[in-house]
């Protein structure tokens, strides 16, 4: 078993740079704090020996050598970079669980047969440099190593010369890990949603992840004076809108249990209260478990939107931006997940993540599961963030054990 | 009748004061331009021969004395301040008109029994000092001067000193009419609206306007990750928004054919892509003819927003900020108005202003009505407004056969 404390404690002291002063942290992607951060990750990776490499797009990996040099690593992590008012175990928890097996394993002087390995990679977070979940991206070879380092942040700086200038430009080539691709990879992470709490288990076995297809929406009507123009003479764009809001939350409860629908983000224009508004722009984010269940979900949009649109006379105009394909983790891992769990007695239960993480690219290059811990009210991507050190503490445990099961003792 | 062409030239050279590149005017109240603009105007009462009278609040009357000495006048006007991105015609018509009748008078040599009047009102838009139609509103007492004076610009400069500063803060009180209230005040503006273009008629004969109450709205839920949260555990600010929205539209049509419903401003918060909203706030516009139509719209309001709350999740806050009563015209004045048109044979109809307007404020002391010319597509309020020189020609001529019926020639 894993130390508790030792675990917790690592947390706040990481938790300390970049800490915020509504208690949360900042340390977004290849910042100062960002560097600060890995520089302290890297320096307990060195004290617990283990053997650090970093690529290039600034993923860095610790290795604790097996006893059979012929075997292929058996891998965890996560990220360290945050969101601008992002809490302290969102990606850090999977970084810091992964330090603590290795603890752990050293402190019983356990030797494994297969090296493990406790990466974190490069600007999950996506809050400075588009697209999220860079570094895992590149790894698993969805992204070119120079396309990456060629992304510019607002400022017009690039990923390549902040890397540089942080001291994080190693020079592994991207997907490259000694004695060739890891024999799985497993993730531990908060929830970031609020199902394990309101079932009240500490595990969840996380079976795959949740599809996404993202739109920008611009529906076009007609500015023109509130007051004098009749409704049916309108051409109003906002009520447009709000009608394509309840139709992407309607598409959603269609695809139960696994579909979402959200509209996060809208404007109006002009967005004076005695204009009926021209335009309104809103972004679709979509999700669902089936490919099948996503193109239904597109489907249905495009004619819904079309047909609400018409009724108000207005024009809509629909662009997909992103795109991650729905994942199904591998059963052998998952199976070592809900092995683990059960043999330390954790209730658990089998989810799905809505979310993206790094372990969703990582699995298209080696065998993946997750592994979730509850974190309170669902809440993530905010200073409140929290979670009960027993929970964290049981994920460890169970990553403990999931990896001892694949690496052999 | 009127000199077309006059008319014309004198709206177009108003028009090259706060001339915008895309063919717009932007004159905003009690600004460089504002004086600019008064001063051309101020220099035309002048050169036509009007006694020229500036009160407490800036609003400013031309006087052309009748041969009655105990007559009371009567009276026309309208404003020349401007939307940031306002057009040639909305105010600036109706001030014009009044001078153009004035103009025609002279170079008829028509003496009339009772004195005519043409006022152009401080700051009817209400862009840059709220409220809107504020010199119309303190001449017939709704607000007193010194409230007036010290409202505050975003930059927190007030009325009075900016009044000062251009050189219109007069000395007659808000009120004051020599000889006393005025015998009637007619007003022509531009439509703002699609009706009159619908029907293809160049007069509308103004039997009265909307009531408006206007409301500021708050629906709260919680902000949660768009993926990881089920639709069912959801506390989606932002579909709540939208039903409401829906039901604004829906309230408005069964208070058909006068009621109006708008959600012109809408903003999301936290606004990002991945964020079910926690909070959404908007504004609704409400008008009617009737009080009652009014009334059964708040009821329904609350009572709608309250259940799609309740449906969401979600609390929702209500607050009234804006309330003008209906308004029914002076019926002896319109039948002026409409007793005008038929001599002078325009083709005419019965319409409703959906705007507030001046007139609506000096109803309250004066027998009122107004006189509206189409516009180009209904469109005001914007650097494309546009209008025939045909119909502001019909409007100016209804003006002056109307202004005559009541002052005796
Ligand atoms: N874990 C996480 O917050 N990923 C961001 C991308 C997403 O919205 O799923
Ligand atoms: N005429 C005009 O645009 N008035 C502004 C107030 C309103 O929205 O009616």
């Amino acid at each position: 078993r894993i130390d508790d404390n030792r675990l917790w404690q690592s947390l706040m002291a990481l938790a300390q740079i970049g800490a915020t002063p509504k208690g949360g942290v900042c340390r977004i992607a290849l910042t100062d704090e960002d560097k600060a951060g890995r520089d302290q990750v890297v320096q307990w990776f060195r004290d617990a020996g283990l053997q650090v490499r970093v690529d290039e797009v600034g993923n860095v990996f610790g290795r604790r050598p097996g006893t059979d040099p012929q075997a292929r690593a058996v891998a965890t992590g996560s990220h360290i970079d945050t969101q601008p008012t992002g809490g302290k175990f969102d990606g850090n928890y999977g970084v810091l669980a992964g330090l603590e097996v290795v603890r752990t394993l050293n402190s019983h002087g356990i030797q494994t047969v297969a090296p493990l390995e406790v990466a974190f990679w490069m600007n999950e977070e996506g809050t400075r440099f588009t697209p999220v979940m860079m570094g895992s991206g590149a790894f698993a070879g969805i992204f070119g190593a120079d396309h990456i380092r060629s992304q510019q942040d607002g400022a017009g700086l690039t990923v390549g010369e902040e890397l540089a200038r942080i001291g994080y430009l190693g020079d592994v080539a991207c997907g490259d890990v000694p004695g060739g691709a890891f024999a799985a990879y497993f993730e531990a992470h908060i929830e970031q949603g609020p199902v394990l709490e309101a079932y009240d288990k500490p595990i969840g076995i996380v079976s795959g992840a949740l599809g996404q297809q993202w739109y920008d929406v611009t529906v076009t009507g007609m500015d023109a004076h509130a007051g004098p123009t009749p409704m049916n003479l309108r051409h109003d764009a906002m009520l447009a809108a709000a009608r394509m809001v309840d139709a992407v939350n309607r598409i959603a409860l269609d695809q139960a249990p696994h579909g979402r629908g959200t509209v996060g983000h809208l404007q109006v224009l002009p967005n004076s209260r005695n204009v009926i508004p021209g335009q309104v722009k809103f972004s679709v984010d979509f999700r669902n478990l089936s490919q099948t269940g996503l193109d239904a979900m597109d489907a249905a949009m495009r004619t819904e939107f079309a047909r609400l649109a018409g009724q108000c006379q207005c024009q809509v105009e629909i662009t997909q931006v992103v795109r991650f394909a729905p994942c199904i983790f591998h059963p052998g891992c998952v199976a070592s997940v809900r092995g683990a769990a059960d043999s330390l007695g954790y209730a658990h239960m089998e989810v799905v993540s809505g979310a993206g993480h790094d372990a969703v690219y990582v699995h298209s290059v080696a065998p993946t599961a997750m592994i979730f811990v509850p974190c309170k009210d669902g809440i993530s991507h905010n200073e409140i963030e929290d979670a009960k050190s027993e929970h964290l503490a049981a994920g460890c445990n169970v990553l403990l054990h999931a990896m001892l099961a694949h690496a052999g003792v």
